[in-house]
């Protein structure tokens, strides 16, 4: 089973693998990282992504960075390469806020060892990456565990977009409820909305659910309602990129509009996320701005034009679902239900 | 201004012209079919499509073919060449109704006047299918100008799949809709979802907009809800392919979903219709075969692959939406408002 997102290989002169997920669905390739600057390229051509993927991603990246200094360099030298580093990682994808977290950790760690040798620092920053990894896997299964008790045996479950794996060190968030539920003896049914325009609900979604083996059947985003009526999904199951102090949670591009359709068939519409989605400095949704994309996403989709020359389009990359749709959000620290600034500074431990 | 569907051109001997509408939005072109062959390959490869559309191409394909028939032809020889004419026509498409709908109307006209000579026949036939043109071109003008009561300068409003021009004689049945109140100079701003998995919306409805330079924009069916709840919509309007007795909807998949979101929104959702669009042989929706169609539309929409091999994929063509989440029927012969049995028969003129 072919489903790593990446692996680190050997000790401190060691390197990365990572799967190369512009290649997907229609192929497995792995790519081997030697250098700060391949995982750069990963980073910067969407070949690693997803949140928590691109910061272990570069914090191995770091690791790589500084691999090539000289043993016998001087503290200052060997930071001053660190600064150099860093500075390079934080410019493959200026909008990734777990890239600058993984970068100022893995800076914090060496700071705090700044009088150990160039050797010793080597091996101190491969651990912490290999720390950030892992505890992005616990933090995965733990949202699992959590999400896993929502479902029943034999249901229908439907999700949109990738919080699977891929996004992160291995079982995802939305996918790894999935994953886990199955670990767990439970038969489900996953729907998958391919989720236009960037198809990562066929493209990775889908593949991912294949690679372990559970049940899928693949649909067009247009398709959901009709799928909710028939009765044969029980759940809404999505992951978030950013929640509001009161629970509004801004998704890709179409996570509202299944809330709303949930809504109207009764049926429970979760999130899944880690705690560190929240951003309790924003009180509510209104507040997340939402990025445009380019319009060719939707003109030139499919590598051919499928749209008049000079058509105004709208291509909003994100929407907010507001926390009353939502029935609980799923975090590795437990469940917030329901969805209101209370239960979550509760679940998050600040309350 | 290149918008007209098809035309006749010259008299008994001439010619049917049509726009090719598989080559758009790319590329304009218009085929000229001079025999019976060439009209069936035009339907056949969806060249020309939407059921309208089809009757009109199916009854000018009679009048080619009938073309070549000897003056001296005995009625028995003419009426077994339109027999075979008829018969090849039918197998152009076989589940759609306005074709055979076309061609039992031009045999009827031929038999009406069976003791005529064979060129007073063709005559006959070429005016009866002109007919036919001009009374799809007149239920469309009609359709607009009931619709066009509900829109008020300055509305935005959703629309989904091609109910347009290029699937009717001329202004379409949603479209008709726009294009007659931006004719009484209301400025209407039109969102056109395109309309996964052929992209009806993006190819063809998008284009006609903007062919009769009505503001247009392009979405994905997911931004739908999106655009909605930034109120950017005051009404959406779908075509219909099939009504039953108490006015449930059925129509190109996604439109229930957007009248479910219109709903959760207090937008009104319209279906713009004609009369021959109700088949009041089915009672309720419930009883509306929905098509399966391949799943290759999904995974390898427009000619590269998006989704794992061998996925499973739903593909419904339709979905019926329920009466009660329809505000009015605009149909050529007025608005059926409340939708429910009673009313669609009083507007029908049945009751």
């Amino acid at each position: 089973m072919k489903t790593e997102t990446m692996r680190w290989h050997g000790d401190r002169g060691g390197y990365l693998e990572l799967i190369d997920q512009t290649r997907l669905p229609t192929e497995f390739v792995e790519l081997k990282c030697r250098n700060v600057q391949s995982v750069w390229d990963a980073i910067k051509q969407l070949k690693v992504r997803g949140a928590p993927a691109i910061g272990i991603a570069a914090a191995y990246g770091v690791v790589l960075g500084v691999q090539e200094v000289p043993s016998d360099t001087t503290g200052l030298g060997f930071f001053a390469k660190l600064r150099e580093v860093t500075g390079f990682l934080a410019t493959s994808r200026p909008t990734a806020v777990n890239l600058f977290w993984a970068l100022d950790r893995m800076t914090q760690t060496a700071e705090a060892n700044k009088n150990c040798s160039v050797d010793q620092l080597k091996d101190i920053l491969l651990t912490d990456a290999k720390l950030i990894h892992e505890e992005d896997r616990q933090m995965c299964h733990a949202i699992g565990s959590h999400g896993a008790t929502l479902l029943l045996d034999g249901m229908g479950v439907l999700t949109h977009c990738n919080a699977g794996g891929l996004a992160t060190a291995e079982y995802g968030t939305a996918l790894s409820v999935f994953f886990t539920a199955q670990d767990l003896g439970k038969k489900i049914h996953v729907f998958v909305d391919e989720t236009r325009p960037l198809l990562q609900g066929s493209r990775l979604t889908a593949w991912e659910l294949k690679q372990r083996n559970v049940d899928a059947t693949l649909i067009c985003d247009s398709m959901a309602a009709q799928v909710m009526r028939e009765g044969k999904v029980q759940a809404v199951i999505t992951g978030a990129d950013r929640i509001a102090a009161n629970g509004d949670s801004a998704n890709k591009i179409g996570t509202y509009g299944l809330a709303c359709l949930a809504k109207s068939h009764q049926i429970p519409f979760y999130i899944a996320a880690p705690t560190t989605t929240f951003d309790l400095s924003i009180e509510t949704g209104e507040s997340i701005p939402i990025e445009e994309r380019s319009s060719t996403e939707i003109t030139h989709g499919f590598q051919c034009q499928t749209a008049p020359d000079g058509i105004d389009v709208y291509n909003p990359a994100f929407d907010v679902t507001p926390a009353d749709l939502i029935d609980s959000i799923i975090t590795e620290k437990g469940i917030i239900r329901p969805v209101d600034s209370k239960t979550i500074q509760s679940v998050l431990g600040l309350a």
